[in-house]
């Protein structure tokens, strides 16, 4: 059996890779009469009168909706609702086993941005905080904006987030491990979508540096008439030369090259334009925009990918179990920019001595979850 | 500590009383490929080509939404959906513990039919089966119609049909008893809320018995100027010889009282009022509509209320975990008026000889799960 069909074949086994428990047994008749009828009414007498203590006596104080609607699962792109499943109970997986949090995964049947926020102002209620997931952008955009403004929950997109905080952390090390100030650096970011986005916002907002976005279609620059308004609002802080052309012209000169895009987009060539000692992020997965063999001998001084297999692995459950594992022990209504920010330098701190091989910690660190949440505050 | 105040402070403690676990430990990084990227794209990917087969890699197979608006929250009425969870969390936990179902409480911040609908579509493929709970009427009944046709899983709201499957099965040994036939019985049914109106059309289903329906004006008839749209619809089946008038004047000469109504409203005078040996059905909650001892004294020969601490309680408990065990094993995408007629057989038939004060089994009867979960096909 190859890989696939062992996975596949795992899974038929498990039937389900996530279940309920349940914090007492329901094992006498007097268990049952406290944990439901008649005596739970006492309960939700009280709850009803306080919903601010409602996390009291509840599962609210430690539980995530995982919500999706499958259009942008992977790279596998809109797959829809079932096919986003096991991949929401994955998620639910690791939310329970790095943060102890309680995940339900939740996969939509509608796609639109309204549909989609009105089904999550609908359910938010039953859950401590929200998790979006695998939603395309630009949709994810308004989803989790309009989503923010009006549920008193803590709601994170973790396609754009938790890989903007990564990504940040690992430029922080990157940045000591190449003698370098981020402020300085002219940073080409390749791919416009949910996680480019939220890296290149993230990014200035922390340091301002030189950013270029480009998508498919080459630089975003004000020539472009194609440009969506999420993309066209880039230019407020990336591109102030108005640049127009590829790729390549892209990094000409470049410190930094980040790339959550596609299979071998960068091509040694293109890593022989940059800058003395480049820094290169290749996200795309699960094959990197350049492998870390050619991005080396091109004269690449640090690559990241995204891949378990190689050093530098930039990957989201470095952030996402901290960050909501503070949330919700110190009541965090709100996910902020200066959260994530905090996440990053308290993520790259955690690596002492920085090394080119060495800027990201590993998944498996103990201290992460916990010097994560304690600064969500 | 008063009863209430120990339930409270219990609640405080747990602060939830379900949880996630996983079916798998997460402990090594060959797990984490399998379980979350990169290996569960061929999972992802074969689930979307191959919905139908979803439930085969997923939880889909034994998950069930318990799900509320909060509107009719035990007999608290309308106290919104943080009022509701700790009933929710507790139903989930029946689910569990009765047929090993995992069962996610999920609350609701909507009020109207068409938005509660909306919110329940939105999501109906997360689960595999939709237990509505403490809806109130006439809502729950447009809610139900709508959300039953348009989801492929089985639906059902427990007010409504666990409660008139366990009452018709406490009827059919009442009859047995009392050497009846139901359908030669007369019936008073007093409250047509969600309870009352799915006993009765269960009840006429199943032997088309005459039936009174009595809400807090009277006898339900067509001289009533106030009945909403489905009160009017019971007249359809319900008080063929258009009686008006009181509770009263409805029991005279009645074989069968059914109260889903309040505290007290059974008076023994009223009892004296019906037929020799009368059935008594008092299912007021937390206190019937009349005590047992009153009820006896007054001449009933069968009394059966909602309560653990007298003989005959109706409790839900002894219907839905079957019925969804049964609908989740064999893949039944609808919960018929035949399953749950076959339902009641199955419950009444496990008491083997019934007497005045076992008409209903145990909801501690381990036979009864499996016995249901075989017929619901």
């Amino acid at each position: 059996m190859d890989k696939g069909a062992q996975v596949l074949a795992r899974h038929k086994e498990l039937k389900g890779k996530i279940a309920v428990e349940l914090k007492d047994d329901l094992d006498t008749q007097d268990k049952l009469s406290i944990y439901y009828t008649p005596g739970v009414a006492s309960v939700s007498s009280y709850v009803a009168e306080h919903p601010d203590e409602a996390r009291d006596y509840t599962w609210l104080n430690n539980s995530v909706a995982v919500i999706s609607d499958g259009s942008a699962v992977l790279g596998l792109g809109d797959i829809g609702p079932y096919g986003a499943l096991p991949v929401m109970e994955g998620k639910a997986m690791l939310f329970k086993h790095f943060a102890g949090i309680d995940a339900v995964p939740i996969v939509l049947n509608v796609h639109t941005a309204d549909e989609i926020v009105t089904a999550v102002q609908a359910i938010a209620p039953s859950f401590g905080g929200i998790n979006l997931e695998d939603i395309a952008a630009p949709v994810c955009f308004e989803v989790e904006d309009r989503i923010k403004a009006t549920v008193p929950i803590p709601v994170m997109h973790d396609d754009q987030h938790g890989t903007a905080v990564v990504v940040l952390a690992g430029l922080i090390n990157a940045m000591k491990v190449t003698k370098r100030t981020l402020t300085d650096c002219r940073i080409v970011c390749v791919g416009a979508g949910a996680a480019g986005t939220a890296i290149m916002k993230l990014l200035n907002l922390y340091a301002s540096p030189e950013i270029l976005a480009v998508d498919s279609r080459g630089i975003i620059s004000s020539a472009r008439a194609d440009l969506n308004n999420d993309k066209y609002s880039l230019l407020k802080f990336t591109n102030k030369a108005d640049l127009h052309g590829s790729i390549a012209d892209a990094l000409r000169g470049a410190d930094v090259f980040i790339g959550v895009s596609k299979a071998g987009l960068l091509t040694t060539d293109m890593v022989a334009l940059m800058a003395k000692d480049p820094i290169i992020f290749a996200m795309a997965n699960p094959t990197p925009e350049i492998m870390p063999e050619a991005a080396i001998s091109a004269g690449a001084a640090i690559i990241a990918t995204g891949r378990s297999d190689f050093p530098n692995q930039v990957n989201n459950a470095l952030a996402f179990p901290g960050i909501f594992r503070g949330a919700l022990d110190n009541h965090v209504a709100k996910i902020t920019d200066q959260h994530k920010i905090a996440a990053a330098e308290v993520i790259a701190a955690l690596v002492k001595s920085p090394t080119h091989n060495k800027i990201i910690p590993s998944v498996l660190e103990k201290r992460l979850v916990p010097a994560i949440a304690k600064i969500i505050t």
